[in-house]
């Protein structure tokens, strides 16, 4: 098994957290998206829509990584992150989902690329952006944290939530975007990282890690 | 089962799809989101994240529509929207996923009104940056199609894909995009909304439509 991605990616750090929390053993390849490496020929052969990251499986190509976490939670579904309960799996569904979906898309570097290219836009004009989207989705996360939480974001084991939540909290860190409003969605998302499998995940621990 | 949603919200269309593709009756509560109505006290109660869907289900409350898509997978299974087989499951979901993360996100309602307020972009600036992401995407999925559709955009049987696609398409033509450039999309999108469950979704047949 082979994950192409990039080290600072959040969706490549979200599904090493999967991969780790789950066992599986995986060799990575990596892609500068800072160079647009995802752009060249070769990414382009294994993933037409040029994102990190693709799980290579045997010669079969998985892309997307809610469709890569779902894939690995049938493949592998011990230890489980996802409830067995029908509305726990779609409440729990919902908070990556609202990560996924609504806050990481928006910070994403080809859409902040957008922004500086069409806009003009300056740091303090994407940081201002980024604030926004990542306030609105851990403000209504918090809440249900509020409502689902135990040590971690739903109950008292680690689920998707977890995988999308620490990469989205690395990101708004990066960001310098203040969190303490957050007291719950922090908490949880420590209880997280302190975690063996969590923490190997990190972007500083990969091959490809380049820190400035 | 209450779908409370507004009629021309994206994320609204592709839940009625679902419901109508699995024969599942439904009752509708219509929030405009023209009006901010998804902001008042009665629809926080229901979603913290203030956006619509919300799938009402005696009482509980199922948020995010990727979601309650699966809910209603895992709930309803036939007829299925997902394969049986494991690596075409996480095909069809990649396909999904890269409408539901990288493109329809980038074009919502609050998105576009942030890209106004902090940018003051214009008419022209909302359709070019919508395009840039709607362009981006069908070109990746016009290739996966390729790949992997039939008379729908995944072998000859409807999917989740249809769900997030003839949406996207119905907001790519009304910011009178050119999709000629996607002819085997084009092709999927309008085998699925020639059937009757998927025209009933329609914005225009809702009973909050008020087209202009």
């Amino acid at each position: 098994m082979i994950l192409h991605g990039y080290w600072r990616s959040g969706t490549s750090y979200r599904t090493r957290i999967a991969l780790n929390l789950k066992g599986v053993a995986y060799e990575q390849s990596a892609y500068d998206l800072r160079a647009g490496a995802q752009n060249g020929a070769d990414y382009r052969a294994l993933n037409p829509q040029m994102l990190v990251p693709t799980l290579e499986v045997n010669g079969t190509l998985l892309t997307q990584s809610p469709a890569i976490l779902e894939w690995l939670e049938e493949r592998y579904p011990e230890p489980a992150l996802l409830p067995q309960d029908m509305s726990e799996r779609a409440t729990v569904r919902a908070m990556a989902a609202l990560i996924g979906c609504d806050v990481h898309p928006l910070g994403n570097l080809r859409v902040l690329g957008q922004l500086r290219t069409q806009f003009g836009a300056d740091s303090a004009a994407v940081k201002q952006w980024t604030a926004r989207w990542i306030g609105d989705g851990f403000a209504a996360l918090e809440t249900l944290i509020g409502r689902h939480g135990g040590r971690f974001a739903f109950g008292d084991m680690p689920t998707l939530v977890e995988c999308y939540l620490v990469p989205q909290l690395y990101s708004a860190e990066r960001f310098s975007i203040d969190v303490s409003p957050y007291p719950r969605l922090l908490a949880v998302a420590n209880a997280a990282r302190a975690l063996p499998e969590v923490e190997a995940a990190h972007p500083d621990r990969q091959p490809d890690a380049d820190p400035q």
